[in-house]
């Protein structure tokens, strides 16, 4: 091989400097999924074929990375494809395995087949990477790690209140305050709908809705009068476009203009639970807010949708997201089990914790100090200490080969190690290290558990 | 779908206890890489199908799990192996992506990719899952974790010194204690097969010869001799039939034996450096064991080989393994870039763990207390104490739906979570906490600050 070896596109090799980073975001989502009583599961890179296809829609199909069957393949391929040369349908008799593609339909599949050994509800957290074969762009990737918290088996909505206080003590703890957690509900946006008299039209109008602050209110009227949406229809829902104050506030609006949906009033009456609890309570760092263009997964929601904006000032999409939805696991035939989940965008978080400079120093933080290589007796001497200070838990390392003194130097610099400890004949007569400070320049000699406190 | 979803064979789902469990081992050997100065990387899931192909034998080929290309792979197809039907030939053309095999040859492909930004001895470890195409058995997975340290750029000897003691720090840590850690040279092995005149039958010769306990010194010699080792060969490592005694006398015995051979007394003085200097600074636990029968990796290695056995009484193969490979990153180009890694064998680990009943009672544990759902005012009174608990970092959970006190207990009960905080009008008035030891069945009522200091 001539040329230098690379990776396929839409995938990354990480770094030490780079795992220790994402190491320390997962970490902190983590313990906080523990605190709050989710337990980990993993589930397989690849599952059946037919577990996955068919449930991201016919686009999700297309990017799922189907794995060639292994052996001769080509034995039980579909004759007639092969010879139309038709991929598409020809894929399903090579490719019995696929990648997963998100953590969602994976764990509807371990609920469903695990149920009898599962006591509901059941609190589940994975932390693990998913794949698609989406065109690689700036920040999109093709393998990627998905953060999902999601409980199944009770509608309470206690679930919801207990999920926002989760993204506040995750991103609280990252440091990252200020994020906005948007709330909406499937039902409001259903009543809305309801109330302008046109469901198929709901989408293009929250996403014209959602434009408000860039082309004011004519501009997005009139994108939803050119979406065939009628000027009556707009007038109904007039308060939307000055949906402006508190929650409180917002939510009483919310209860007048859908009086007369009885969906509506259920997705106000949720709201209003949700969001007095939520406040009630109290959140670190966290701000609330009722945004009635959210239209997340609308095909997928039933109930309460989520999403995180990341703090004022920060140029990214949203950082996290989640939602209830009433039929999680019937896709695999056990009905009724609600669940309600949320999920960390890791790689956007840590594009943010990189940019505000969140990341404490201590993250990458290599050996403590560097044993400097003089030659055999030397290094014998060495080594003693440095299995001690090992055993007692401290981080430390030998230059492996007896090469100039300047060179073991710029190892020390290039791995940002902060001391060097350098033994020649003179340390080992009188028993002790000479302690090198790599940032002040300073030179001490000491005593074995002077080194040693000073380094713990 | 009427049946019941299912995983591929050969994968696992793994359930709470299991994943804790198997972070616990896994955290554990991360302490200790780090410790020893080892950084971590991640590489992709899946690499360009060339990195990996030719880098495992024929074999090892065949077990590599290929991903089919995006899209319409058939129109790049190789007409003329796709109208033979050759599997084999026609992958390459619709495949061009292929699951990670193992964590040596991405390593050595991050290496050469990135060698300008590494400083050399560039100290790695990494903890990521692969994937063969092995037929699936008790033990033997098609998806399956390694957890590798490797060093790069040195040809000190004192990195294998160092990698005994790091085997001996993880055994130790996990309460394994006891584990051998058999070593062996790849060039004491060159110099037996130089002086029985056989290179070709070093293999016949090793395999047979660790046959001595089970079969005896005329069982094995028969099998040497049917295997076409003359008797005159066998004869000159007569020494090898009764090659016992400690490591000094094993191998004064090698040196004996290995004389006429340069290479083989090379491999003599290897191995003298790395026993002196381990016995020299101590293990804590593991017990050092020359087994000139070791060949693992036989065209792999070229210096030391290490592999670990469970300690006795625990039937299991081998729980880790390793070596020095003088060239590994010459198959990317890279020319003289000395290694030399092991590797832990986390399934392996785990069912030994399991067996000697060595996973402490807290790997798995769970919330510390379940504050039972008596109606709205009860859990919002409970909630305030729960999100002041959890902020204070400690785990606790609410039940999230107001039902029958024998469901709340039995899900306690299943979820193994010790204690019940019961909350009433009577503890509303009174502003305190009924809870119930569910182990002893005691029950006191106490304050917030009596209720968070218990269960601190």
């Amino acid at each position: 091989m001539a040329s230098k070896p690379s990776i396929p596109k839409g995938t990354r090799d990480f770094s030490p400097s780079e795992v220790a980073k994402r190491q320390y975001i997962i970490q902190k989502i983590r313990t906080h999924f523990e605190n709050f009583g989710y337990q980990p599961i993993e589930t397989p890179t690849f599952e059946n074929s037919e577990t996955l296809m068919g449930k991201y829609g016919e686009e999700g199909d297309r990017l799922i990375f189907k794995i060639l069957n292994s052996g001769d393949y080509l034995a039980k391929a579909n004759e007639r494809y092969l010879s139309e040369k038709d991929s598409n349908k020809l894929t399903s008799s090579i490719s019995e395995k696929a990648l997963r593609y998100d953590l969602t339909v994976p764990f509807a599949r371990y609920v469903v087949q695990h149920q009898n050994d599962i006591e509901f509800p059941f609190k589940r957290y994975q932390i693990q990477p998913v794949w698609r074969a989406d065109k690689p762009q700036k920040g999109r990737f093709r393998e990627f790690y998905q953060c999902d918290a999601d409980v199944v088996g009770s509608t309470s909505l206690w679930q919801e209140v207990e999920l926002v206080q989760l993204y506040d003590a995750v991103f609280t703890d990252l440091g990252l305050k200020g994020v906005t957690i948007k709330i909406n509900n499937r039902k409001i946006l259903s009543g809305i709908a309801e109330v302008i008299g046109a469901s198929d039209k709901l989408i293009d109008f929250t996403v014209a809705l959602d434009k408000l602050d860039k082309i004011g209110e004519d501009g997005v009227k009139k994108e939803m009068i050119a979406k065939g949406i009628s000027e009556t229809a707009i007038e109904k829902v007039q308060p939307l476009f000055h949906f402006t104050g508190t929650i409180t506030e917002k939510i009483q609006k919310l209860s007048a203009l859908l009086s007369s949906s009885a969906e509506g009033m259920k997705g106000v009456e949720e709201l209003q639970f949700i969001c007095s609890n939520v406040m009630d309570l109290g959140l670190s760092s966290a701000i609330l807010d009722l945004d009635v263009t959210l239209a997340r997964g609308l095909n997928y929601y039933t109930g309460a949708i989520f999403e995180i904006a990341p703090p004022s000032g920060v140029s990214m999409g949203s950082i996290g997201g989640g939602g209830r939805y009433d039929d999680l696991t019937g896709i695999f035939g056990l009905k009724n089990m609600s669940g309600v989940g949320i999920s960390f965008g890791l790689d956007r978080i840590y594009l943010v914790i990189e940019e505000l400079g969140l990341f404490p120093e201590t993250v990458t933080s290599t050996s403590k100090a560097l044993f400097f290589n003089l030659g055999q007796e030397e290094t014998q001497y060495a080594m003693k200490a440095i299995t001690d200070l090992r055993r007692a838990g401290i981080k430390v390392e030998m230059y492996p080969d007896n090469v100039k003194m300047g060179k073991q130097f710029q190892y020390a610099d290039k791995r940002s190690i902060p001391f060097a400890v350098i033994v020649g004949g003179d340390e080992i007569a009188n028993n002790n290290y000479s302690v090198k400070n790599l940032v002040s320049g300073e030179q001490h000699k000491l005593s074995f558990e002077e080194l040693k406190a000073m380094l713990a």
